[in-house]
């Protein structure tokens, strides 16, 4: 026989009340109390993550939750708030387990002490189909210092965090060393564990925050796809944009599996999990902003101009590089 | 060809956009931005609700929306809170249609205007398993002024907001009706219609505020059976009750089919989805609370004493009554 599992209430108490907050009224009550400091306002992300979409069923359980949370943590990043707390909706299939359990509320433990973001509350239930997670964070700024999405200007500076396309090809990696090795196996050790490892555990840009609320127009993080995502920033400004290749910042490591296998460029443009922010910054302002995004990567990648035509990006002959789709799409 | 399904964006756009308020800064951002009033604290309720669990697959798409969005907003009335917004996060399974999803929306749109309680932000994402929505409910009170669940002390009057097991009869009058008629088909028709609008549409307590703040000690809404859920509250606080049959108040339908099937009383007792609220109101106060709760039907339905025993109910000859469980478990 194996030994009976937890109940809901021991679920709570044993693995989410450790990780609560003050807020979380000790995961007691049927609701969280959130105490917003009068000078600010709150801002609120909110992910939902399917088993066999946003994740697979056999990942580890610390990573799950640890990427989960910080895919929410990098929406408030993108939008300069100070992260307050979150809550945790788990869908649990038939066959869930303590030791998974255990294991995912240890990931988010660790997630929860790095960036001082508590649990305060949430729902633990039975699902009949996949496992399913829904994650709102909570973050706050002073009032009328969030980054908005929309606002951007013609000749705004276009300021992209860290390195594009590693969490793809750590994606790509997975599968293809599964089974055809190809460029994967052509990757040296260190390269392969970097982009495994942005595939797994993204970086929220929350260092980022003070050059954001001192100088950016507008911002979001890249979490579909570098071209979609700007274009979508873009787009609600009737701005575009000409991006030169050679400007996108790419790791060494997706440089190497590049050389290899130059059709790359396109997951790599195109494809979701970078969670780097993008964001538009008045020229005036350009040398200030990196200044004061000094503790982060910024790279310049290009410039707004006004316009209804998608932003395109043009390799070091000049052409346009052309793609099946611009982002990840659900639907 | 079936006509092609909206993108995630078109769903946004055609469907939930119309129901956003200015916190959901028009869903064209991943965030919200929530300005809590400087007194005030914010209270937040969230519930997940799976296919097959909380809702059948077949059932009407503006029913499983509006009761849904009524679950946490009960939530929120048990804690005396005002409802200010809500997130929904959907993870639709591969077979979803337009159709469902306009109704879907239709019906929320009717609650958004019933409880003045916008959207202001979520989540759309695909399913590879059952339909999965998250409601995250946004709510304020005074500082100071939420009703916890803990705190009831010696001697507090028990009271309980409109009748118990309705929700629970309904359910299984859907069941019986499908099959086995028995008590089912005893009914009157004005009795079955009442039952089954009582599972499919609770009606959240929130007109219970301005007592609940005044007066009572501690609150919770009943939402996974009245024996198991007051016991919750109690054991809390160290407390316990003795609770008399003939002052549990149920409603004319109830009493119909209890005369008919006297078992029932089990589920009418320990069933979920009743979304009434339990509150503990010091004796002292009594009669202001019953004055200033005025535009609510409410019962005292017992007295709060010392005790770490589970609460129990006597029938009408004094013997306690003894189920299998006090309340729905998911696990």
């Amino acid at each position: 026989m194996n030994k009976p599992r937890p109940s809901e209430d021991e679920i709570i108490a044993n693995f989410f009340a450790p990780l609560a907050g003050t807020a979380g009224l000790g995961l007691r009550d049927d609701t969280a109390l959130l105490d917003v400091p009068a000078d600010c306002e709150l801002v609120i992300s909110a992910d939902v993550l399917t088993s066999g979409v946003h994740f697979l069923v056999d990942d580890p359980p610390e990573l799950i939750a640890r990427k989960a949370l910080r895919a929410n943590l990098s929406d408030l990043a993108a939008k300069a708030a100070e992260p307050k707390g979150f809550l945790l909706g788990l869908a649990l299939p038939g066959d869930w387990t303590e030791e998974w359990l255990a294991a995912f509320a240890k990931g988010l433990a660790e997630d929860v002490a790095c960036f001082d973001c508590p649990l305060i509350g949430g729902d633990t239930v039975r699902s009949l189909g996949a496992l399913t997670l829904s994650i709102t964070a909570f973050g706050v700024v002073p009032k009328g210092k969030m980054v908005p999405r929309p606002g951007v200007e013609n000749g705004d500076f276009l300021y992209l965090t860290g390195t594009i396309g590693d969490a793809a090809l750590g994606l790509r990696l997975r599968r293809a060393l599964a089974g055809d090795r190809g460029w994967a196996g052509a990757l040296s050790q260190p390269a392969r564990d970097y982009l495994l490892m942005r595939h797994f555990l993204p970086l929220p840009r929350l260092a980022l925050r003070d050059a954001l609320r001192g100088f950016a127009r507008t911002a979001m993080d890249v979490s579909d796809g570098l071209l979609g995502d700007l274009g979508k920033m873009l787009a609600l400004s009737g701005m575009s944009a000409e991006i030169a290749l050679a400007d996108v910042p790419l790791s060494k490591a997706a440089r190497q599996a590049l050389a290899r296998e130059p059709s790359l460029i396109e997951p790599i443009l195109t494809s979701g999990d970078d969670y780097e922010v993008i964001c538009a910054v008045p020229a005036g302002a350009a040398e200030a902003f990196e200044r004061e995004a000094a503790d982060v990567p910024i790279t310049r990648i290009g410039v707004a101009k006004a316009g209804a035509e998608r932003p395109r990006i043009r390799d070091t002959a000049g052409r346009p590089l052309a793609f099946s789709a611009a982002s990840y799409r659900h639907f």
